[in-house]
Order: structure tokens, then C-alpha cells, then sequence
């Protein structure tokens, strides 16, 4: 066994080639991240997508897949949709804070002005 | 063929049980619906992420799988983590223009109380 397969390699128990696609973005010292990609989308759908994007994008595409599907794996009702509702709400409350205080400066500024 | 088959045994070109797992979460008049999360995740993988769902839970969970496929249908790079990165900007920007209102209100009190 070559111990200088990548995480993706290793996990799939196959011999990890030179022009592997996974090895750039999977070293061996962190099997975890293979392991969470591989339950939610498999191998073999993560190999087909990163095959269809130019080389120079791939490196975010894989983090971007290990951070929905680590959201998946801590929820798998929401997954990172969980993320995007909470933001939201977040969002919706700063804006309403955000316009009660310019409300607030405006009553201000019209007192100073009288 | 039975035409009532739902939209995920119609894509799959096989007979849809009467226990579906699919059924209930995709009718034949999407299929849309069904072949963009088949695209990411593959058949067997969602059905394996909804077996492990309690019921109640299996509607929502499919429909943030199907928006989160959708992202990355439509932006194989970022998927729906480019829209997280969206609303913490958007997020940041409103606490921003509030601390600094928020810093305005204090400056017009100061002055109507002098």
C-alpha cells in the first residue's frame, strides 16, 4: 500500500493514481472531510462534478461541497438551508433596528432644528 | 406503465411501489424537481438520507435538498454557500450603516442636551 494516498484514496481502499482528482484537495491527514462528502453526495458524484469544472475552480468547489455536507451530517432536515433561514431572520432584524434608530435621528434633528 | 407513477420512478424508469419512498415528495407534474437532486446527490443516496428521517420530517428535508441541488445546478462552485457568503455580506453592511447611525443619534442628543 502506497502511504501517500490521499484521504479520498484511502477511504475508497483503492490505489491512489497519479492524475488522482481527489488528491489535491484530500491529503491524508484529514480523513474526515472524504468521509462526510462521500456520505452525502458519493465518490462517484463529487468526481463527476469536480471533472466538469475548470481546474482553477475546484479547490473551492470541494470546500464549498465539505461545508453542505457537514451541514447536512450535523442536520439532516436543514442541512445548511438551516444557515441561510437563520441569516435571514438576522437580516430582517438589523433592518427593522436599523429603521427604527434613523427614525429615532430623525425626531432628533427636527427638535435641534426647532 | 402506470401514469400515476411519481415523478422520481418515472425518471428512474421503474415501477413506482405503493410504499414509495419518493412518492409523497414528488408528483409526476415536477419532474424537474426530482432530476436536479438525482443529478447531485443520486437516487440511492436520498433515499437513504430520507429512510434515516423520521416521517414528519422527510417533506423538509427534501425540500432543502432540492434547493440546495438547485444552487448547485445553477452555480457549480459556490452552490448555496455563495448565498450564505451573500447574506454575511449584506449582514455586515447593515450592522455597519446601523453602528454608524446608532453613533449619529448619540452626537444630535448631545447637542439638544447642551
Amino acid at each position: 500500500m502506497n502511504p501517500k494516498r490521499c484521504a479520498a484514496c484511502k477511504y475508497l481502499r483503492r490505489r491512489c493514481p497519479k492524475d488522482c482528482i481527489f488528491s489535491p484537495y484530500f491529503p491524508p491527514s484529514d480523513p474526515d472531510k472524504f468521509a462526510c462528502i462521500h456520505r452525502i453526495y458519493g465518490a462517484g458524484n463529487v468526481s463527476k462534478m469536480l471533472q466538469q469544472l475548470p481546474v482553477q475552480t475546484r479547490a473551492e468547489a470541494v470546500e464549498s461541497l465539505s461545508f453542505e455536507a457537514k451541514c447536512r451530517v450535523d442536520d439532516p432536515v436543514y442541512g445548511c438551508v438551516g444557515i441561510i433561514s437563520l441569516l435571514q431572520t438576522q437580516i430582517q432584524n438589523t433592518q427593522a433596528l436599523l429603521a427604527k434608530t434613523q427614525a429615532e435621528i430623525a425626531v432628533a434633528q427636527n427638535k435641534q432644528n426647532q
